[in-house]
């Protein structure tokens, strides 16, 4: 939402075209990641299974210490708001409409984010967490090294000889480096058949982590199965039980 | 972002595969909503000008009761939040997961939101707010017809007679009718080439405001131009003044 | 506090005073709930006992999960707020002036309630917080049951068709069922002695749980007696020693 | 909300019953005291009137400074939360349950509310917020000295005598005094016809305004009439028109 | 944050000079003790190591029922909010202006700060926060105790003799009676060279703990020595390793 | 607070002590700085006057816009938070831990800053207000270029080639400029006599405004007189009368 909002609100278009190409077309790839991550919570989530033994209660998740909203209040599904349990609110959005400042912005911001990312990946084990948190260090690489080169090309500092910001390698993370191996960090999608054609004037030159050549690709990455979770019965849903929905199919 | 986690989080997309269908679909024309109306905001921001007579300040919005934010820290762009100040939070998402109470609960907020809108329209002459308010009317007006339709199927109760909510024909506002009137309140956009194929089997049958046949149509609806805000030089936005725009135009 | 605003806050009292009536008086019912809730919380809480091993610190709470504030803020009492945290908030309260919509409104919050509800008495096995539960699930259920009414008269559909929301019987549960069995599901208690008289004109009917016949009861249901908690020196509550409090009852 | 939770937290009432009485008690007269204060509000805010002339909106509140929330979502309708827009929040609610500690509290937080009180009264000519405001300095008085004389009886420090804070005089507000001279200052009324017994062995003594006699007086004050509000066309509060809710009577 | 806000606004400085210093200084102090208890949760949080078993993973929190924001976010810092995850806000500052009612709210909030801190200590056996929390009752209660005399002075009841709030005696806690011992509960130190000079004259009689004179103390306590924490490789904190370190040692 | 939990959680301070004493040198500044801005703030309330003729009411801030809170808690005072009414928050506190990624924050944080108070300059003619805001616009460029600074040390890329952010220099303020003519923006003043001595590691070189040679300064800048406001008695602040307060000061 923060690239989104900056996209809408950004004045004089037609003259910066590239820099409002880069912000719209990377919120587009964000829309995008909060579906990956939701399947992947959901996946992480689904792995709870509902006691019958008349002990454990049939919702059980005392042992947990996780958010009490997932199970009563999401269904076991993802909450938009942080670790900590704290709601995503509008005024994470920073969108001064001056665009050195905002993209100095952005990049200090996936900065952060890249910081946040390694972290979660550091305290965990989890082989489906890894793999997604992988994935998008390195994609999230590429959204950090797109801002740099922007700032670079707007101010003729070279930002991106700041990187990596934390200094640590992404190859160090073994579920980062095979999408590195593929090449995903070289790459920016194109996320539009028809708009976004300038992103290529922003993003060219050497990658910062291993010197090979950017790339602009049209169209989106291609993307997983989305997960078909099966009926919970004790949350209700999507409904009380298979036959409901066979009837509910039938009915429409 | 409601009916986007929502879709998210659905279990057993393949089984109620239509209501998933519809949510997903909605949730993407409510995505293209917040562009529309951010815009609009803008534009009617844009009339402020700067002062160079020495008395008002250059940057002057002290006769506005307004939120200051637009102006220190957004750069006369749109705020996510509401009129009050209230920045949009992920509080605001419901999704139980249980599908007829989040039908239930779509029903009930695009009924709100209608309510919402119609105050707004009210509450002011402003041809270009009243313009877009009407066309949200009559947009908002399809959701709210699509979830009433949609539990209407799920549990055969007649819910779509329950419209309009509140009991007010959108006829008899102006800047509505003129969409009416071109047929926009029978229309369900379908906004993916390949995905949401099922939204027909929900929206179908005759429109709750004038018993037309309501229909499916592939594709967005056709969009208006995105303006092209010139600099606001009192701003710094998007930076100091034509030739720095100039220049950097050249330097890429 | 919802309802309690909206009766405040209702134009036209005297021309729609059975739908005032009915807020109103549910809105004295929940504020007696709170009350039942507090209790069976307190009672909850006071099972943790004072460590004295020296080992085990006298003010224990190191295994569990709950809010901290409980102990450390509350003195093991009731927070006005929810299972994750959250303190309540006005911003809860939604209240248009629109009758129509605010039925609407009410039936939806009081079917996203019992959704909750449900989920709380699956997620346990402690007896008694599954004697409040199911209780709460009957009584809520004659709310959602009395707004699915009101909304059915002023509208003529059949709102309380789509009972239940969830699809899931509350005989199901058996902490539930013994207060059906007791009748407390088509009662409508008239919370003072001389006003709402006028409730009986929607609450009326028959039962949407099995069909017997809807009953206003004078007064309030017979209460349980309020726990006396024993003082709880680990948190100087409500004082440091017996002798203490002695003194206090001697000096009045 | 502040005084219900803990009246329902306190542990031991049986030994502290005069505690428990007074808080339980006055957390009674608050609940009578918001809806005084809500009915005020709306008479206030009816004072707006629609716009017909084709210029003005019909639904006007452009000159106003006031929260926009009033009109767009309350229906002119008061809000649960403060003049600043911020909502009440369950963390405004003070309950360590250490007695001493909590009367304290009270203590200082009727206090503040006087300060507030006052200061509202002098930011205003308005007859019918001052009478409102009169009013409750004289009640809120009541309860102010009602936590002072607990604190004094359980700490044997003449805490009465910090009176007045801040340290002005009620009898200087000319809206107040009409109802010190109707002797509503000494005056602490039982809210209950079985409960709250005890509460008359701590309001006991001389009122620390004007020496006369505190008494204890069985049952509520006498209320005013509640405003039957007409309905108000352009909010479609209750609905939207006359002939509608004429209807509506009919119908039930 | 609340004594120092008080100090800023402040009015008639030059008159009511004593309870400015008082107010001024112990805000100082306060800024001091923020420094204290963050070094001694840094410490707390020290302990935690990095596995490399590869089972446990290398930033392990799992175990804890702690904040995550600690791990994730802050780097095992100090998060400048309570214990349950809230962060301080600047609604928390009371600053009426009106001086009693500004002492009032001060005594009061070093009350219920002495609750929070009795309760914290009673809740653990960790020696390092039970001396960290021992000293904090004893500086507290310092605080606690120059407000109830600040209070009796300007208002001529003793309202010293309401302590100790809650009724416990400091000399009951080991780590707390240690630095009553050594005399840290009678003397209130001046927190400027040039400044606070007239806090003499409200901290001056015998103290409410054990008789002995208060006393004004020049200059600030001797402070403990600032931990050196070591860098957190798993955490890079400050940065990747001792190697980089020693670089930018270098280059400097 | 930021760079207050900065230098409290910084790890490994013995060997990066140049940054650790820049990030708490310029805490200790910072600190200072709020309580200029509260003197400013002050000042321009202050000019409010007591009405007294009977129609404007005594405590009359019915004309402003600004927030009510400032009249009615605050007696004229600042709050601690935003132009929108929004308090501080612990939750704005950015503290990774990690060296760059923190400094980057910092140097962002500043650069935000900057923007913010440009565009109050510009929005204000009030002679006082740009008189503060000049100043904060070179003091917080001093910020700005000494966090740019140590990031270039830290990472070898020409950070400080960045500025000035947003493009506009500060010269083009009169009231920036005269501070400037005064050599206040190459000049770091050292906040303790003892500690912070290796801040002249990292504030050295040129001036990123002039070209002038950047000075570490020994000691605060030489403040202003505290004012000295008069006592408002429409608030009661600091308390009723002039005769109270002399009273009070015989007392003590």
């Amino acid at each position: 939402m923060n690239y989104t909002y900056q996209s809408f609100n950004m004045r004089g278009k037609s003259k910066i075209r590239p820099y409002y190409d880069l912000v719209a077309n990377i919120a587009a790839e964000e829309m995008g990641r909060i579906e990956l991550v939701a399947n992947t919570i959901n996946l992480l989530l689904d792995q709870t299974e509902a006691s019958t033994d008349g002990v454990t209660p049939p919702l059980n998740f005392s042992g947990t210490t996780g958010n009490p909203d997932h199970f009563l209040n999401f269904g076991l599904g993802t909450i938009p708001g942080g670790a900590g349990g704290k709601a995503w609110t509008g005024e994470n959005v920073f969108n001064s409409g001056n665009l050195k400042l905002d993209l100095l912005h952005n990049f200090f911001l996936e900065s952060g984010a890249r910081m946040g990312k390694i972290r979660v990946y550091e305290s965990t084990q989890n082989p489906v967490a890894r793999e997604m948190v992988g994935y998008l260090i390195v994609r999230g690489g590429v959204h950090q090294e797109a801002y740099a080169k922007a700032l670079s090309d707007l101010s003729g500092v070279h930002v991106t000889k700041l990187l990596p910001v934390p200094e640590i390698d992404s190859m160090k993370f073994p579920d980062a480096r095979k999408y590195i191996d593929r090449g995903f960090h070289k790459i920016l999608y194109r996320f539009s058949p028809d708009d976004y054609r300038q992103i290529g004037e922003i993003w060219n030159g050497i990658s910062a982590i291993d010197g090979s050549d950017r790339e602009v690709q049209d169209g989106p990455p291609e993307g997983g199965e989305v997960p078909d979770l099966a009926p919970a019965p004790p949350l209700y849903a999507p409904s009380v039980n298979a036959e409901d929905i066979e009837e509910i199919a039938r009915r429409l």
